[in-house]
């Protein structure tokens, strides 16, 4: 398959909702669909949905739509949901064991190894499962197990030092959730940061316009 | 101030960013800030900034960059910050829980006035010092108390129901954490939703390329 190395972030944002809503398509039976169709469910132009595949190559056939599955197994491979990603969780506290308990990491290609806290607490103890080691053992940890991406909710105060470590031990991705903006000079180390307060701000801006410019349902054309 | 109504999704998702960036900026002293310099600290480049500013009226001076207070305060009240929006949160249980007692929705402009649940565990006590009513309680709640935007961690299998009560009782926005994508008819209502699987996926796509396009430090320009 064709691939585009400068692929636009706006791009790389839509590929995930795009296997999020052709899933859902599935689920409901939906075998092969228009990208009229499939824009409209996601609120995108089918011009839009036709550039956006066409960075990754050819899909689906001029007047007959996509086929539901194919697509989405596509756009899984695209995403590297089949390439056995390991992850590891990095504080235990109320962020981290919702995470935890709820998040389907498996449904992302995800494989949630261990979870490391520094509270005697929860040290030994398993959350749905996944064991909880001390932070102190974190290296020796990464050393015995090949772990792709480590899950930041750690507090605020310990944030860089333990993305730094992690980087140090060689892990490739950092999940950020501690709304701290971390240094990471290594560039072959990518760092995805949820930050609920832009999420919120957003919204803030979009209900005092009076409701313009849901991001759900509108990008800028491209 | 100008403002531009159709202003683009991806400006306003930086304008968080900008407030954020900013805000450190201010905690670490710094008083006037070039746009380059600003642009490099944000990964995007001087004329991104410019243009981004620009939709919203003239910031700045020619020559002698941006006050980082001011400009702060401007996109402060571009994003609503001082409107005194109100928040509720349906659904306590970890996700919830770990979003009242963590998250600064006051830092981010809204107060929150009470939260929602089923439970007989969680009705009637206090988290964080919030109120927790029972769900059915929710109506007379809005009747009673001017409320802008409900936080929806319920389970998936209430969220369509929940956001239809809460849209019903009139508020604007949506905070949608249920990672399930909320119909909502009414073209006032704004749904906001918070997808970590999205992010995650965006992030198993960006290691799986070898750290291209990091999300955080590049945007497409426009």
């Amino acid at each position: 398959m064709k691939r585009n190395a400068k692929v636009s972030t706006a791009v790389i944002r839509r590929l995930p909702r795009y296997y999020r809503h052709l899933s859902e398509l599935q689920r409901a039976g939906v075998v092969r669909i228009s990208s009229s169709a499939l824009g409209k469910s996601m609120g995108l132009t089918a011009s839009q949905i036709r550039q956006d595949l066409f960075c990754f190559g050819e899909f689906g056939q001029q007047g007959y739509g996509y086929k539901v599955d194919s697509l989405k197994e596509e756009i899984g491979e695209i995403l590297g949901i089949h390439r056995g990603h390991t992850i590891v969780v990095l504080g235990t506290g109320n962020l981290g064991r919702a995470i935890i308990q709820n998040f389907k990491f498996s449904s992302n290609g995800f494989q949630l190894l261990a979870a490391f806290d520094v509270s005697s607490q929860v040290v030994g103890t398993r959350i749905a499962g996944v064991p909880v080691y001390h932070a102190r053992e974190l290296e020796q940890f990464l050393a015995g197990h090949r772990v792709d991406v480590g899950l930041l909710t750690v507090p605020i105060s310990a944030a860089q030092e333990m993305a730094n470590r992690l980087v140090s031990a060689g892990v490739r991705g950092i999940w950020n959730f501690t709304n701290r903006e971390l240094s990471v000079p290594q560039q072959d180390v990518v760092v995805e940061s949820v930050h609920f307060s832009d999420s919120l701000l957003a919204l803030s801006y979009m209900i005092s316009q009076g409701g313009d410019g849901q991001p759900d349902t509108q990008e800028e054309s491209e």
